[in-house]
């Protein structure tokens, strides 16, 4: 279970209180169920002090949601993707708008990653910047407009143009890379539209983490897969 | 023993695959059994993913090697003072050389860490940084010349006046803040050093980490500090 | 008339279109007319491409905006103390909210100015900041809520405790260095406020630079300075 | 004459003492001359406070060594793209290794430079960087790796297969950008070698500024181009 496959709902914790700790256990715990009783893969970021525990309680692929382009050494304070690996992650986030890299460090982040055997969704505020970190031969991307993250308003419906001209564009430079999409992604049918043009996929927070009911929020989504 | 206490022997473990994963869980254990036997405070802060598991498995005190100045709430890839604090640290190293931050988040770093009862370790480079550490109002302050870092040659004996300059500046704008002094410790008389320049311990890390026996190195630094 | 005094009124150019390239020259003309007039010391500071021009056509002190920790050598890209002095400028402001520095390079930043002999004002976001930028010697000390700045809300009116809190801390580090405050001035009352709460001058931009009349608002300004 | 035209010889004078201030108008004056003598363009970046003055005096294109991705507003110590090209500067070195951009800034500072009309020079550290790059369109990639640069062991000698393999996957990516390569180049066979290996020009640095003679070597460096 802990393999990563597509299509993927992929969920970020960001540093929510609602998904730290004893609370990041829980909604992986959720994930899992879901996932079990749907074969939907759902893969859980949590914060990186959450790694190991998450990891160590559940069957769903584990992500970090940030590493750092170093090799072991000494760096103070940074994220060695060794040590992620060791703790349990299967893959990292790479470049979140939140969190956004030197262009030469994705590249380095996508390589070291790549090295230690971690899976890598970078993700990118266009269309553009898509293509180029496609250039980089990550495993996936994920095209995520900064405006809208957060808001409920759904991408993949407000704005399908964005997701449907990073499919065209990303294809052109790179026809393996997986594309996902996200920012806004609250609903089902968001989810659904998201597979329609052309992703595999998507990258949640918000509409998870701090819904009502996560559960029901993440069965909804793969429910909406196994629909497609 | 999860108390911090001085003096106090502080070791960073920065990305040393030595000290990375199970191998911090063994430098631990080592850690442990030195300040049992020699009731020195003997406090580790290994990789943010290695948090939880070393927390777990010992009885010394834990620090994050860094936290980010953020609160619960959007911020993918962000070290979260409560995160590390319910992983089980009780403290945090602040503005190494190898992850210096921006002036204003020092200081808020400084108070976020204080909110949720992390204590907080603050490095600087010289005798006047330190000084303006010392302004924020951390619990220590570390004093580290980051040309000697690594070296094995010792701020304390190659460069006492640096050591004794940062007790004096330090002094005349906070007279509570703790003081340390690191780079270059290898030797139980580099520790003697500088106690006698001041300071109530040190911040090491391949002195003890890169050693053949971490644990014959760092029972010579708690003998050193007992018989001071 | 290029030597800075004072009190002083520091007018920051920003990246605002009213005062950039030819309109930075025509605000550096109001200002000396102002400045002659009333023996108030007024100085501006350009952005960096309009250092050369503005300095080569004013009699009033120019300072730059921001300059980078660095020595002559291999650093593309980067803001030299000595290609500023060379240009015209006799001071620098350091480590404002919008382009803040790490707390080492506050301190090396000074240093290299220092040595190159450019005036530095050190910006800083609250008394604590302000006391620790305080430590590391510059000539003058700015304090600016970031939450105000901009606003049209006056620190030296509407948060008065903010600047007679930074005057007290920073004596007690460094009896010696000039204060001003800044954020929200638009009116000669705010700057005879800043000045009875014991700053020697104020840090301006949108006040003065966004204003309909710039040269009506710096004379409101020196004349609170030559009547206060 | 300030057309950019290819092929180009692109001079970064970095913040080299040999290159500031008055002695960036005397290498201003030197590349004039060998390019009115060989009609070869040659292109300057001086320092930012060096655009204007350096525009002032010399036929040849002036370029900035970086801008920010910022608009007029309230961006303090920024490079404004609008006050470079005011200034008198018809393009911009991006990305510079010494002055490396986050993904999603090299974006937007190709997107606001052709907003302004300046040529954009992105710069990469290796080929997949180069593609990186390319797929955000800028006018020009300059392929660098950083550990040749300012060796004098030519990137165009030592390693053919770094620049045509820049050049094979940047052509995949985008047919149309202009490539050139950099980093050791200090002879004329080395801007021969490049021009063999498909760029259409040179970025240097150390290799003129640093020269005994600067005219000697450019004009070694055009007729290379002349004779290619």
């Amino acid at each position: 279970m802990s393999v990563v496959r597509t299509p993927i709902i992929l969920v970020n914790c960001k540093t929510y209180s609602e998904a730290t700790g004893r609370r990041a256990l829980e909604l992986a715990e959720a994930a899992e169920a879901v996932s079990l009783e749907t074969e939907v893969c759902i893969a859980l970021a949590p914060q990186i002090p959450d790694i190991a525990p998450v990891a160590a309680s559940t069957s769903i692929p584990v992500f970090a949601q940030h590493v750092d382009p170093v090799t072991p050494g000494s760096f103070t304070g940074h994220v060695l993707p060794e040590a992620v690996k060791e703790a349990g992650a299967v893959g990292t986030i790479v470049n979140h708008s939140e969190r956004r890299l030197r262009l030469a460090d994705v590249d380095a982040v996508v390589a070291r990653a790549r090295e230690v055997g971690l899976t890598t969704v970078v993700c990118a505020n266009n269309a553009a910047v898509s293509a180029a970190a496609a250039a980089l031969r990550p495993d996936m991307i994920a095209v995520e407009p900064p405006e809208l993250i957060g808001t409920g308003i759904p991408v993949s419906k407000a704005r399908p143009e964005v997701v449907s001209g990073t499919v065209d564009l990303v294809r052109r430079v790179n026809p393996d890379v997986v594309i996902l999409c996200g920012a806004g992604i609250t609903r089902g049918e968001d989810v659904a539209a998201a597979l329609h043009l052309g992703t595999e996929g998507v990258l949640v927070a918000s509409g998870v983490v701090k819904a009502k009911d996560p559960r029901e929020v993440l069965l909804e989504f793969a429910q909406a897969i196994t629909s497609a």
